[in-house]
């Protein structure tokens, strides 16, 4: 079994943290900034020296690969190289730089690849430029329409469109990822498990299903001082009952169900003047459906009208669970116990590339812990050992991977 | 018994919203703004056109007086000519108006008067400018520090003492209200009390003695798709919980008592992120201390930690109630009787020019009443007829009070 080399990873992922470095150890690298830029130019080199044919499509995901002794689908690893405002130093990038890894260590070893090897960074998975998130990968698996895409604008106005001519890593739709053997998604957990069960890897199985809605309670405002209770139509109140109501039934439904009431913004907001408006959202996540079937039938089970006040729900969005190859999982479960290292299966509470790219080829994710669970900010952390373990783990799985579907193509 | 003249009240009114009409019926007239200065010229052109002497104090109150035969404290009346952004064209003027059709009304009759009658405009009120409201009326009665006062500033970085400097109503200390024999303000009611009891006049006995408390429940930020909940230290489920036991104790303290939760702020009001802070306020009014006692005790039974979250209570201010002189309001609801106006006996909830006032001269306040409760907007309304009745009650308490006054006067 092959080990990745943990100080020139920890150099890499040094460098590429200096592309939009911020003051307290983070970074901004928004998709197709100036930052962004320089850390795709810096990627593109290091493919190149590498001996690596590199490929733009028409959404900006760039393709290195490595090509192997069979003319076959390419077995593909990689994440994204965005990250958000004043986010981490891990988060996608991790991902694009244990791939490099994995690859510079089969130049170093001399192996010998039957499948070509890919390397994917795919655009705009953050979504914190240009909305939505995982926008790349959801347009080459047609999740998303590209038009629409082209036309989404950042805080300033620009549109995607302007940003990808600006950038010059408009590609071709000829290069986008039509067929793979595999896909393999190495990331950060941005939960507490690995941590707080003292385990290395997270054999990732899938993405959990969600569902998000945001209720909106109208009321009447009036002075604070003045109003008798009975008179009032106060917003506020009803929210207060909708959202202990929320807690207490969501609290019952099951104990993987996570949800959170993440935005309340309440209307003209003055300490002497009773609210007219109170908005909240409410997001919940399970891997199974009928629970997220249930979360909707509670929040749909609000009053709609109470106290004088009219209550709407909308759903803003949903996702249903996406279920990874479980041939490939096993193989990631394999690695690490050849490694002797810790893991344990689980679904991924956020959403990322792996997702789509799963509707169109075979594909697994694998975690590494992160320090108290922090990511999406400046204090995200994963120790280099932990980076290079999962290195480890992924170079084992893809040498494991092209064995297998090498031998099985042999075989036909 | 006298009465106004419902048309010359509406035309002066009507003349008055003109200074800062918005284009909803509304006006904005910020305190020492131009158009408050407007309003302000306007007001002292005609009280030198029906003969008052109009001086003006360092805090840029005005008092227009008109003799009396003896020369003893005047009996005053007023309120105030600035108003909230987009706020109503009742508020504050309403008082300063009538108090002019009370003496257009003794001019026009010839009504000899043996105590001077003095006409008042307090400067800053509404604090919709510079904080804090009854700013002027405070200085004077010595609840507020004038230092302090004059270094207030407005949205834009001006000082109360450049405002006060570059209007033109800075004038002397010397012309200061030091006594009075009465103060009586005329106001809207600002809530929904007389109108849903079809009810013409509130004879106000006091301000309502009152607690404004900040909660600070601090958790911890976490993913929301990926941290269990046993995980969390989500502080809006705490939040929700510490107001649900506010609404519940509060609502069993006493029918009488007020409480509103008006400004909530959710941090970082993301909704796929746990918040790390919410702070609310809670604001609560009676006339018994021993009720606002009792809601200060509840507020800080609350827990300071439970859940992993930390809760702050801190006092951002309160007042005692303030009441009013008993015999004014007997006077007030005398002349109510003797037009057969409807009335009631009322505290207000709302602050006002007169609860400072009254800690130096025998005040009470007249009110008249509010369209479904509201100020503070351009959908304020009272009826003119309903302004009219107010002036007549005005002009017939101040003439009974002064001949009281004249004659307990003429008896020592």
């Amino acid at each position: 079994m092959y080990k990745c080399n943990q100080s020139r990873l920890k150099e890499s992922l040094e460098q590429f943290s200096r592309f939009g470095a911020t003051e307290n150890g983070g970074v901004t690298r928004l998709s197709l900034s100036k930052e962004d830029i320089e850390a795709r130019n810096y990627f593109a080199e290091c493919c190149k020296e590498l001996g690596m044919e590199l490929v733009i499509d028409d959404m900006a995901n760039m393709y290195a690969t490595l090509p192997g002794k069979r003319d076959l689908p390419p077995i593909m690893m990689g994440s994204h190289l965005d990250s958000v405002e004043k986010g981490g130093r891990f988060d996608g990038v991790l991902g694009v730089l244990t791939a490099l890894e994995v690859v510079r260590t089969i130049k170093e070893n001399d192996i010998e690849l039957e499948l070509p090897l890919t390397i994917v960074n795919f655009t705009n998975e953050e979504g914190a430029r240009f909305d939505p998130a995982m926008m790349s990968s959801g347009v080459i698996t047609n999740k998303f329409d590209k038009e629409k895409m082209l036309q989404s604008t950042d805080k300033n106005g620009i549109t995607f469109l302007e940003a990808l001519k600006e950038s010059g890593y408009e590609g071709s739709i000829d290069n986008r990822l039509k067929e793979a053997t595999a896909f393999l998604e190495l990331h950060i957990e941005q939960g507490p498990i690995l941590e707080a069960e003292q385990l290395e890897i997270g054999v990732v199985e899938g993405v959990l299903g969600m569902c998000c809605y945001e209720v909106s309670i109208s009321g009447e405002s009036d002075h604070a001082g003045t109003t008798p209770m009975k008179m009032r139509k106060d917003p506020l109140f009803l929210a207060t009952k909708c959202i202990s109501t929320l807690i207490e039934q969501l609290g019952s439904v099951d104990e993987e169900l996570v949800y959170t009431i993440g935005r309340v913004n309440v209307s003209p907001n003055i300490h002497t003047v009773i609210p007219n408006k109170v908005v909240f959202t409410i997001d919940a996540r399970h891997k199974d459906p009928k629970k997220i079937s249930e979360v909707e039938d509670i929040i749909q089970a609000l009053p709609s009208e109470e106290a004088g006040c009219f209550v709407r729900k909308e759903k803003l969005w949903g996702r249903d669970t996406v279920d990874f190859d479980s041939e490939i999982c096993d193989q990631i479960e394999q690695a690490c116990n050849g490694y002797g290292y810790s893991s344990k299966r689980l679904y991924s509470g956020a959403g990322h590339d792996a997702q789509y790219i799963a509707s169109i080829v075979p594909t697994a994710m694998i975690f590494v812990p992160s320090i108290n669970g922090k990511s999406h900010c400046e204090e995200e952390e994963t120790t280099y050992e932990d980076c290079a373990k999962g290195a480890d783990v992924l170079i084992e799985t893809v040498l494991n991977l092209q064995t297998k579907f090498a031998i099985s193509e042999a075989a036909i």
